[in-house]
């Protein structure tokens, strides 16, 4: 603690994200990038941005990427924030929709950046409590609340909830705004990004980082209706006015442009993880079923601490977090075909040594 | 106004950079950007770092730029706080040491950003009117506060504080954070970056978008000491872990790196700003003294709205404030000398027609 930091500065607890180690080479499962390289046309475009003109600032309003998302999802622009990754998005997100006397609402189990968010904006939050098989409880949304934040897949289970179930949130809570994290929504899920015209509290966020294999570039994006995104644009405005720089801007408009490689990686993902579903469940493994780039395990016999510092040695890295509930679990992300051949012959050699 | 929006995203005044018109071609001289293209060498490692490891996360700490400018200040790595551009290590800065319930002080004339940070964050200022020179009243400073950010060279002014003023203001406030913003300071101004081992409450800010021709990529720093640049690595870890990406950090590192065209770069506009000082001098313009690569300029016959506007129709771009004090001036950024030309030239047709 330092006498010249603010109140929040020493209240806060920052986010941890997954260990990036340096000592050596590691198959990395642990922080959901994608295995497979952007697509050629990307890096192509990378390499056309390096000219004289990134003496220039960026368009603040990254007019051009909003216009092939628009296309893409059947939007218009002014339906589109974009950011500096979906974190980014999602940090404006809480500071644009919620309020410090309000109570927000997310499950117990999810995406542990947002007590953090929560925390640097003085916001109080609920914990609603996942069913025990991970499911979320919808009915708990129905509360009076001060807005909810949904990971859809949700993270580190994978699981995925359905569209009326989602209904059934917006309608619960029609005048705050609901938030569907759809980081991992390429891998299997089906986006709510349709129900923006009939819901005006739906914010759908998306990324790049994972299923157009940009964790990189840091690029994400909000969809919502216009008063919304209007609301994001203040506040991104009130704080950094160009986020996203040129070169980004390029890579992410031949990203979304191209969808014929991003099918194609897309479709690898899932059969490798069904593929590794079966492996693991022949192991005794018990899976969260998964519509994510990442599986979340657990064995009865094996204590998945153990397992984690085993694989670890092994050149493994996988993801535990040592929390009530899911101690016992391991999220591992889908790589290669002969990453995850790797991972489950590792697996086995620690499983017959223990 | 939403009925979504936050209390905050409600009474927030955005930032309103300087335009960006898409109408025509025009000469800008409104956003203070290089009229050179970055050093070579960074566009070939932008080139480089165009490649399959996009897919993977950035280094969250920035540790090879962090070391670049560890050498090149002579600092110690852990002096050295990363941000996407130095509008976001302001924004940052503003919340890390800032608190809600104290006033903080700057200029009454300096960047038009502070405001909307204070309002962002819900803090109060106070503005220490400029002499009528537009000198920096430094005793204003002394009146207790809870911090101080002062941008040297100031904007829009152009003018430079001495480095003995500065320690007298670090010296009134030492126990509160003193941000001196230096985006401008390669231009011919001295640097207090030197005086970190001795002030603990010195914060220092500079961006590689000015003299390091990188407006379009989006860096930008802060130096001090290791606990104040603990306390931003708290606040931007609660915010956005990763906010610099692979190929913004590769431009960075070889921008700082390629000291010999950033010294051509610098010597040129220095030398453009001189040459154009006196012609406008001829022409009747008071030009206030700049060490920045823009200058602030008056005429007493003429108004600068009208040579704005005049400006403008003949495809050369300034920057106008309609505020008090500086509503009869003009901010000019320094171009080539080809773009200066011109603008001189328009000028004196505007001049002779009015």
């Amino acid at each position: 603690m330092s006498k010249y930091w603010s109140e929040i500065t020493k209240s806060i607890e920052p986010y941890v994200c997954g260990e990036q180690p340096k000592d050596k080479k590691y198959i990395k499962l642990n922080t959901n990038e994608s295995p497979y390289p952007p697509s050629p046309k990307v890096l192509e475009a990378i390499k056309n941005a390096a000219n004289g003109d990134l003496r220039l600032y960026p368009d603040p309003d990254c007019d051009e990427f909003r216009k092939a998302i628009a296309e893409y999802y059947n939007l218009s622009k002014d339906e589109i924030f974009i950011g500096n990754g979906s974190d980014e998005v999602l940090a404006f997100s809480f500071l644009t929709f919620f309020n410090t006397n309000e109570t927000i609402i997310f499950p117990d189990i999810s995406y542990s950046f947002y007590p953090v968010y929560a925390g640097l904006y003085n916001l109080n939050y609920r914990l609603a409590r996942l069913e025990n098989d991970f499911s979320i409880p919808v009915s708990e949304f129905a509360e009076k609340n001060g807005g909810v934040i949904i990971p859809n897949p949700n993270a580190p289970t994978g699981k995925c909830l359905d569209t009326d179930s989602i209904k059934r949130i917006l309608n619960y809570n029609s005048n705050k705004v609901v938030i569907i994290d759809e980081a991992y929504i390429d891998f299997g899920g089906n986006s709510v990004v349709g129900l923006i015209k009939e819901y005006d509290n739906l914010l759908v966020v998306q990324t790049l980082s994972k299923s157009r294999s940009l964790a990189g570039i840091r690029v994400g994006f909000a969809m919502g209706n216009k008063e919304l995104i209007q609301g994001l644009n203040r506040v991104k405005n009130s704080f950094n006015s160009y986020t996203i720089d040129r070169v980004a801007a390029a890579a992410a408009v031949t990203a979304i442009k191209d969808k014929e490689y991003f099918t194609e990686c897309v479709s690898k993902v899932i059969n490798t993880r069904e593929r590794i579903v079966k492996k693991l469940n022949s192991l005794g493994f018990n899976v969260i079923p998964s519509k994510a780039n990442f599986i979340f395990i657990t064995h009865k016999d094996y204590a998945a601490s153990d397992l984690f510092t085993k694989l670890r040695e092994k050149s493994v890295l996988v993801r535990y977090f040592n929390k009530e509930r899911i101690n016992n679990y391991l999220r591992v992300s889908i790589g290669s075909d002969e990453e995850m051949d790797f991972f489950i012959e590792k697996l086995q050699e620690i499983m017959d040594e223990i």
